[in-house]
């Protein structure tokens, strides 16, 4: 009878641990794991696609070594306006260096792009084109005597910890998207492996990527610059060289996904015509995938733009999305909150 | 009586459960983990290593997030004797490519180094110089019509799964390390972030890299050629263009694991002057850390050669091994079998 009653109870463990493996598992809805997005069809669409390819039995069930899953970084999982955030960080720094040389900063003075940056005229900035702040952003990057890579992490570190959007009054890493927060953790959970994909420096997403968006730092691919190796007295250093190496944007992006990975997504995020090379790449994938752009339709609570701006261009993107049926996520109907402080720009 | 009876059989439960799990911590050791390597000074100053660096309580514990461990691959994770595995596979492939179209033999009879290939003259081949090789490489690899990247994995694939090395009559990749793949598995236990850096192609190594190491395509880092995206009539597209892109050798190395990872490795191994700055950039991790040589001393087994080797050259890696303390694994003394049939060459 001891014995009879012990299996009972073993009995009623094993039941009670197998409701509590249900529970568990059916804990996944939109609201508890997006509660930033609106529950609606595009949220529906998405949820209902990683559900599935992370389901067992479910026939579009995918391998996690196979669960990529990239992202844009500028204007997807933060904000881009009215400039890039990597340009205030290399303006803030051109305005630092010249704090710290009278010669340089009288140089500077009578040499555009720089003297633009020092006397904060935008618009003599903006004149000097894609060339000028290319060259502003390496210059602001590798320095005079080129910074090592530690010292740029540094660098970029301090500037994140301090500096403030001109709009906003927010310091940068505040302006990510809490949706898209809510979405990475998700993926994490559900064993993707998640990747950022920006045109952005890749050096320069590093140092805090990880931290904000729980994105470690081989995980991120961007453009860089011309690196030099040394053997310093014992001590080896990676010197920073003002020269472009990769520009990954556009059908960069495809390119540098398969040199870094060497697989196709099954999921990409964009929100430009720079992101329509990565999403078209990931639309041929043979397994199961979702191409999606984020549509900046909120001129309230961020910004709204599509075909005509001088920045995050969608234009192509948009057209080519609804020919193929791709997610295009509408930030103003689709997100309950934008920033994570719950607090508008 | 019959609940204090329930109890002591639960507490029973609890404490044997606690032995199983102690003996499961237990069961590491270097008989049971790295059978492949003699118990020596060398397999336990590297079994000490990682044990140390993986135990939480201990002083030089390591966060699984920063236990990268990079492996050269030519002469450390395979043979690469009586030359670069690689070269047979560029060879192969001329010879291959030349049958399918009379026009291109003939033409490549009369010009070296195809001339040196199809008349399987090693002699000639070698005088064509590094230049010469390298133009092989190419052709064969991008092909006449560049060759797409799904295209040259699939050729790599199939070679791999028929061609023999020409001294031993083994599949190459029966030609890799069995005391290395045994310490890969243990790193991959110990919660290792395991990555290949090597001077061969890229995606030459990712077709098989998996199967034959686990090590995934994402973990790859290589040489590469320069490659082109196509949107083909709606099929995206990766072409293969017949211009180097980078040479992972050498300085190359720490600067394809800084772009491709973002932090210095905790673990490296190499074998030859190549893989110096590989280990140089890991020595100066601030974090415990180790580097290591692979030296082929067994001209019985494998192959015996170092400082005057036309491949895989160790001289200057070896100056600075001994002087840095360096672990130099002795693959006569050190290792019990090397390949893993158990069979020598």
């Amino acid at each position: 009878m001891k014995f009879y009653a012990y299996n009972i109870r073993f009995l009623c463990l094993i039941i009670v641990s197998f409701l509590a493996l249900i529970a568990c598992q059916d804990r996944h809805t939109i609201e508890n794991d997006l509660p930033s997005w609106n529950n609606n069809e595009n949220s529906q669409r998405l949820f209902q696609f990683i559900s599935d390819v992370s389901s067992k039995n479910n026939k579009l069930y995918v391998a996690p070594k196979d669960r990529i899953a990239v992202f844009d970084n500028d204007g997807t999982l933060w904000s881009e306006q009215p400039a890039y955030f990597q340009l205030f960080f290399a303006m803030d720094r051109v305005r630092a260096l010249a704090e710290t040389s009278p010669e340089l900063k009288a140089k500077w003075l009578e040499q555009q792009p720089y003297k633009a940056v020092l006397e904060n005229d935008m618009k003599a900035l903006a004149a000097s084109g894609e060339k000028g702040l290319i060259e502003l952003v390496m210059a602001s990057h590798t320095g005079n005597d080129s910074a090592t890579s530690d010292e740029y992490a540094d660098i970029v570190t301090q500037w994140v910890k301090t500096a403030k959007h001109p709009s906003t009054g927010k310091a940068y890493t505040h302006m990510v998207f809490q949706p898209m927060l809510e979405l990475l953790t998700l993926l994490r959970e559900k064993d993707f492996k998640v990747y950022i994909v920006s045109g952005g420096g890749v050096d320069f997403i590093r140092p805090w990527a990880e931290q904000v968006y729980g994105v470690e730092p081989e995980n991120v691919i961007g453009s860089s610059v011309k690196l030099e190796y040394e053997y310093r007295n014992g001590n080896p250093v990676i010197l920073r060289r003002p020269k472009l190496n990769f520009i990954n944007d556009k059908a960069g992006k495809p390119i540098a996904i398969h040199q870094h990975i060497g697989k196709r997504p099954i999921l990409a995020f964009g929100n430009s015509d720079g992101d329509l090379q990565m999403l078209q790449w990931t639309d041929a994938n043979k397994l199961p995938h979702l191409s999606a752009y984020i549509h900046h339709t909120d001129a309230e609570r961020e910004w709204a733009y599509d075909q005509d701006s001088h920045i995050g261009q969608l234009k192509q993107g948009l057209a080519q999305a609804a020919k193929q049926n791709w997610l295009v996520v509408d930030m103003k109907k689709d997100w309950r909150n934008i920033y994570p402080d719950g607090q508008s720009q």
